[in-house]
């Protein structure tokens, strides 16, 4: 399974995004990927204010231009995060796009990321934002796949939940920051990838000196053993790496977790 | 609060274990240390055929002398794990004793380390011990802390739980093998400590080149913003560390990752 990550810089308006991205798939073209995986938020400015005027709802213009790319190139495309309006509300919300271009997976960013680091981070997404409530995993040629976005993958719940469901892949369309990039971000994939035995594929936008929001980048695949197999610095840039999905298989074989789970001492499960 | 975790070298016979502990604890007085930590199964070969010979009953011999080793120190000790025998089951069991030596928790292991690496480690703990079906949290004039052995640590849900039940500190006696050690060990621990925002404690006895089971050492203790602030090698020694707990709820207060936990979208329960 041969996956391509795209780490896109975040424009000033949706067609700067776009011409971005025809660039980007007409360059990879030759490579025949299987996936591609954009960044949270890869074309909206991560500032709370300026989420409405870059939202759209579902099937909206940057919908289906997503769609579009999908189907034309015959790939797989996480395509990252966009800002979703449904009436008067605003959601952090993953798509993902089959070879038809057909919406196979949609998830609502569930956990809103509000952090307020003394002399670091300021950032409510929660002033702005409303929670999604649905775990996600969606059916593949190559298997189950889960799908969170960014601040959800702090919490082993929804992986371990989304696990159980059958994920042996997990993409996080991201945007960690400065402070809490160098510190935590290669940590939270390695610790979700081998807690759970899985592949943990984290995509992020490039870092902009001269945004608000200055994202840490470093998009990166950890395999079901915890070791990361790759991992971009913070400019922008492409990433192509093949996985070998028999390895997830091995290695629940070999240090059987999911099967050593003490379901009768404790019980995790959806509402 | 002052914590020295002591990585002993495992010894044939116990009354070798009890010469090097005394040695130990009279070397360190001067600290005046609030914890004392010991490694897995530090007075016993970690052989599984093994075990039964150095197994004891609760209140046996060198129960006896750990509690009286914490009386004579006025100090907590977090005594490790030994081989616990009742009736004719035999179990991973890690005592606390407090300053007066009162046994005030017992854990016994509660996930069983089955492990079988292609080219690596074969071992089954299954085939001899019992598993524990307890989790254990205690109290403390420092707070509430939390206790597992080793495997039991890979598991979020159980650290989650000893978490909710209060624990700002999870104590891991261990013993990593030279496989997973350097795979696994620190971001385990590194893991386990972000997620939940904790500082947690591992000790492992020394690497002993001549035994069947070489222990990975590596002793070392997280803070909750998942930083490694010690760690020994795999020699024989100890490690004094003093931790400020008041780190945990600064940091809980920072990035509030507990109370930003979806209960009403998944639920995490004991039995």
């Amino acid at each position: 399974m041969k996956i391509i990550q795209i780490q896109i810089k975040v424009s000033s308006g949706i067609n700067k995004t776009k011409h971005n991205l025809l660039n980007y798939f007409e360059d990879i073209e030759k490579e025949n990927a299987d996936l591609i995986c954009l960044g949270e938020m890869f074309n909206t400015p991560y500032d709370i204010h300026k989420f409405n005027e870059y939202a759209e709802e579902e099937k909206g213009d940057i919908w289906n231009f997503l769609s579009k790319l999908a189907k034309q190139y015959h790939v797989y495309l996480s395509a990252g995060s966009i800002c979703e309006k449904e009436g008067d509300k605003l959601f952090n919300t993953a798509y993902v796009f089959d070879r038809s271009g057909n919406q196979i997976a949609k998830h609502r960013k569930m956990h809103l990321f509000d952090i307020d680091i003394k002399g670091g981070q300021y950032f409510k997404e929660s002033e702005t934002l409303t929670a999604g409530n649905e775990i996600t995993v969606f059916d593949t040629e190559f298997g189950k796949i889960g799908l969170c976005i960014c601040y959800d993958f702090r919490f082993p719940e929804l992986s371990r939940l989304m696990v159980l469901e059958g994920a042996k892949i997990i993409l996080v369309p991201a945007s960690f920051n400065t402070t809490t990039g160098p510190a935590h971000w290669s940590t939270m994939f390695k610790s979700q990838a081998l807690n759970n035995q899985i592949f943990a594929i984290g995509t992020s936008p490039s870092r902009d000196l001269k945004a608000d929001y200055k994202s840490y980048g470093h998009s990166l695949i950890v395999n079901p053993w915890g070791e990361v197999i790759c991992e971009l610095d913070e400019k922008p840039g492409i990433q192509i790496q093949e996985i070998d999905l028999n390895l997830v298989d091995e290695i629940r074989e070999q240090l059987p977790l999911l099967k050593h789970r003490r379901e009768d001492v404790y019980k995790l499960s959806k509402r």
